[in-house]
């Protein structure tokens, strides 16, 4: 496993306690091969947008990005929730470096167009700067990627972190063997939704696809699920989806085709 | 030129203005040769603190940093300043790369102590990482660094811009030749702060020393100055205090020992 690409996405509502934050942080700094960190955002934007008078605007689950909006998550997740968890993980002994998709110009996205709801400065990713990103890993650091991403015409985009974490690593699985881990706060994807003990150990597409039918697999998890059965189409060697128990460890569940 | 390493602060004031600001992303990008930028804070940190109900507190025209102030100045200065100057300089054609010294642990502080005033979270440098930044400039980036540092510890501090700027030169000296820039609201250091057109076209430490005895140079200037002298002192080849016309030209104010 040393030179598989290990990318994790950590949830936002997991971030949301300092202890698990500590926990999570602790794991992923232990890993020891190359390595990348996606957080999710928190309700912190929420709290702070509606401090400063603006609203959040949500529709279907996904955020609509006004020019307020832009600026609020841009100062909190490219700002404080960075760099507190960079600060924590270079305390964890781990390089950290905390970059959004502006940073070297790592993630290039384009302001998402043709849908009926206009979703404001959402940014649909169009490519990821592998070799640039390779560069900072062989330098021994260990990127941190925020939910901001840039159209290089100096227009900062804020993209689904999810997408973020599954486009970086399907990116890397042509030139490199990837692991994506999708942390949140259930301790994987579910049989029955109400029952933490009905972990689905295995789950390949067309379950998938049977659970969706029949109602057991619902809202938030299908575009997760979607998301990270593209990102597995791509030749990802692996993808898991748990709590943050399993960080680093074969728990949880394990998507195949 | 080509090899020397070129390190430009430019002042929060000169910043507020967009169309100044695209004057010195420009310059800067146009720049040919290996470069560092640190953008100084501006009146948003204050506005926004305002806004979120916490209140500017100040001694000396140093900000004292308490636990809500280090939220805020991170958020902006590390997010929403920093992100915005990196896609603006991504756009010119800078492959720069946004920083707080946390990230690759570029900037090592300590919380200030000894002093009567307790400033909170201000961080006073104890080292830089030039390896770490190295290895950026080699793989083609550009840091962009923010006005916050750590203690790897997990603690983020706020520090100088000035002081950051002129200690990353100075950090760089022995193994490079440097040339650092000031970049503020006048053309240069003036011999009467009322009068534009009385720039001093090259200052001694001397001269300097004498027209602060006569009161000439005063107030923000004078930790300026000093920060600027003692970097000189450490091998800087070049030390140059101007306006933005002035970005990577021979204009304004040479120090001199």
């Amino acid at each position: 496993m040393e030179n598989t690409l290990f990318v994790l996405k950590v949830g936002g509502q997991v971030l949301e306690q300092p202890e698990i934050t500590q926990s999570v942080v602790q794991k992923f700094a232990a890993w020891p091969g190359p390595k990348i960190l996606v957080p999710g955002g928190g309700r912190k934007a929420s709290r702070i947008a509606q401090a400063l008078g603006s609203r959040p605007n949500m529709h279907e689950g996904r955020r609509i990005t006004d020019r307020e909006t832009l600026e609020v998550v841009t100062m909190v997740y490219a700002g404080l929730y960075n760099k507190t968890l960079v600060a924590s993980l270079q305390a964890a002994g781990c390089n950290a470096i905390g970059l959004s998709g502006a940073d070297g110009n790592s993630i290039l996205a384009h302001k998402r167009r043709g849908t009926i709801i206009d979703y404001g400065f959402a940014g649909d990713i169009d490519s990821v700067d592998t070799q640039g990103i390779s560069s900072l890993l062989v330098a021994g650091f260990t990127p941190v990627f925020c939910a901001i991403t840039h159209d290089k015409q100096g227009q900062l985009l804020n993209t689904n972190a999810d997408t973020i974490a599954a486009t970086i690593a399907a990116s890397f699985a042509p030139i490199k063997a990837v692991s994506l881990q999708f942390c949140f706060e259930k301790p994987g994807v579910l049989s029955d939704p109400e029952q933490d003990d009905s972990v689905i150990p295995v789950l390949s597409y067309g379950q998938y696809q049977n659970l969706k039918a029949a109602g057991n697999i619902h809202s938030g998890m299908i575009p997760k699920l979607d998301n990270a059965y593209r990102a597995l189409r791509s030749g990802i060697k692996q993808i898991m989806i748990s709590d943050q128990h399993a960080i680093g460890i074969q728990a949880g569940t394990l998507l195949t085709l």
